[in-house]
């Protein structure tokens, strides 16, 4: 093990294809507690299917993971050596039409979701439409629903006003389990330093990406990328920054299609495909960039340990490194997976 | 039959609870030719159930109805003395996020389909969101998708915003199958005189409607109805006027409770219910309004005759009153509903 292992991590964000393999990459990299994607386009159907095969995972990777739906409980398998799972949405889709899903899915284990993926939908638009109308009424009360049930509402992918309208209407802090500030990183998906204060004025937490499409489409050294989030916690308070690394390993080029262009995608639209994703419709050159440019010191789940020198350097004190690195992600879990 | 039975009625929206007995009323009413709503929440799958209900309907009742899929067809039927029946979907709900389901759903004979019901979706804003944020990216996409499949597309209970956005990007003219003017009735559901006026531009056909709620919230006299119907001509031309009534027939509580508040209401927002529907969530209430205050001269489809000495009445010569009461609904049909 690495000899900053004594730093725990809590990743918000991790969207792979997931076999044994990755799993055993968390013990090196100190990850305690990972927030994994079950959905991205999927239906409530589709999500039941995902959420069982989750549930096979666990018990065939016992001795690496076991599902974690309070702070509790991610202690506890904290202790006992193992990487705590919380199951979450990049999308409202599971929800459908349907008030209640919130609550079942609540049953289900899920505790995060965001409001829209790359397109809108019935609750709100994303990022990458050309004009965001905000909040719907359903989004509304999706919101509040999220609130009484326990399910933190994530803003990535969410549209600026859409954001800004969930962080009104939200009784309860939120989250951007990944994402940078496009005042350093100009993209779509990226947020704004106006967002980021909202976020933080009612206790939210944002999780930095090293992505290569959130961080200028390159490949950043550690000292940049630390900077950048020396400057978030200088804009919104140490209390507010954490990582959420967008971790993406093991994707074919079928599921890559897939989660880009899911089913809405048409020729009448060929713009579609959103400017930040590494990835090209034409399979032999997509397999030029099979290997994402992630940066060097950020290659898998067990590099997170070579992030803490970096922090180091650009002035954090192991107290600032241990509330980014887990301790803010654990104070929003704690209260908000909690039901009213 | 009435004296004005040689007037061959085209209603271009009705939404009953469907039996024989109201099957039987378009004879007399001189309907050759109704559009009937078999979505308004359902996704692909319960649309799939709604038209093998249709499927059923047609078989058992096939000495009053067949489904009329072309121009051709409605005019063979209306010769046999029959009345053809298009299918037609008031929300996108049935596409999903698949954007071959259009192309699938005009195989199976749908024909109209509005883009929005009473929330947003995926594709625009409803007239009742709080804020039109216009039509999304893939709700352009299916605008396309339906010009090129012919199906026409409806822009009643659309937001003005998206309304105005469809026009835009359908190359194709467009239905508002059922609304009337927002300067004669205010109302959310009602159209600007600016949107009726593009839909006219663009070769589109507004549907009038007697419905209670779209009529200041009380019975109308014919003569009223059809001194508004008048101002829309003198608006936008006699060919872009035609009827949409809207009549919705033998609705039960139950039903009635979930086409307004499908399962998006929630206590969250508790004025979700449209102001323009008398329905009450009270069913002792219910009961007492069980009879919409329909007008006296539009009780059911058997009415339509009563209708043209009313616009005699304002002006109108049987060449007129013809193309308001069939023939610009079927020009519409002619070309909107064959595949580009």
């Amino acid at each position: 093990m690495p000899s900053d292992d004594r730093f725990q991590v809590v990743d918000a964000l991790q969207v792979s294809q997931w076999d044994r393999e990755l799993l055993e990459q968390f013990r090196p990299g100190g990850v305690i507690c990972a927030h994994v994607t079950i959905a991205i386009w999927e239906n409530a159907r589709d999500t039941l299917s995902n959420i069982g095969e989750w549930r096979r995972r666990f018990r065939e990777n016992a001795d690496l993971i076991a599902p974690g739906r309070t702070v509790g409980e991610i202690e506890q398998i904290a202790e006992s050596g193992r990487t705590a799972i919380v199951l979450g949405f990049q999308n409202g889709s599971p929800f459908e039409d349907d008030f209640t899903l919130v609550e079942t899915f609540h049953q289900l284990g899920v505790r995060i979701s965001q409001l829209t993926y790359n397109v809108q939908n019935h609750l709100a638009s994303s990022c990458y439409e050309p004009f965001d109308g905000g909040l719907s009424r359903f989004g509304r009360s999706i919101v509040r629903e999220m609130n009484r049930c326990g399910m933190i509402v994530d803003l990535s992918h969410v549209g600026e006003r859409s954001s800004l309208e969930a962080i009104d209407v939200s009784e309860r802090p939120v989250a951007i389990t990944h994402a940078n500030p496009d005042s350093v990183y100009p993209a779509q998906r990226n947020v704004s330093d106006e967002l980021l204060r909202r976020l933080a004025e009612k206790g939210g937490v944002v999780g930095c990406t090293p992505h290569p499409g959130l961080t200028g489409g390159k490949s950043v050294s550690l000292r940049e990328w630390c900077e950048m989030v020396a400057r978030v916690v200088e804009l919104i308070g140490i209390d507010h920054v954490a990582l959420g690394s967008d971790m993406a390993q093991h994707w074919t080029h079928g599921k890559l299609t897939w989660a880009v262009r899911g089913r809405w995608w048409s020729e009448h639209e060929p713009d579609y495909d959103p400017p930040e994703d590494p990835w090209d419709p034409d399979p032999a050159v997509r397999d030029e960039r099979m290997d994402f440019p992630w940066p060097d010191f950020f290659q898998s789940s067990a590099d997170f340990p070579n992030i803490v020198p970096g922090l180091r350097d650009v002035g954090f004190g192991d107290g600032e490194i241990r509330k980014i690195m887990s301790e803010n992600w654990l104070r929003l879990f704690s209260d908000g997976f909690r039901p009213q």
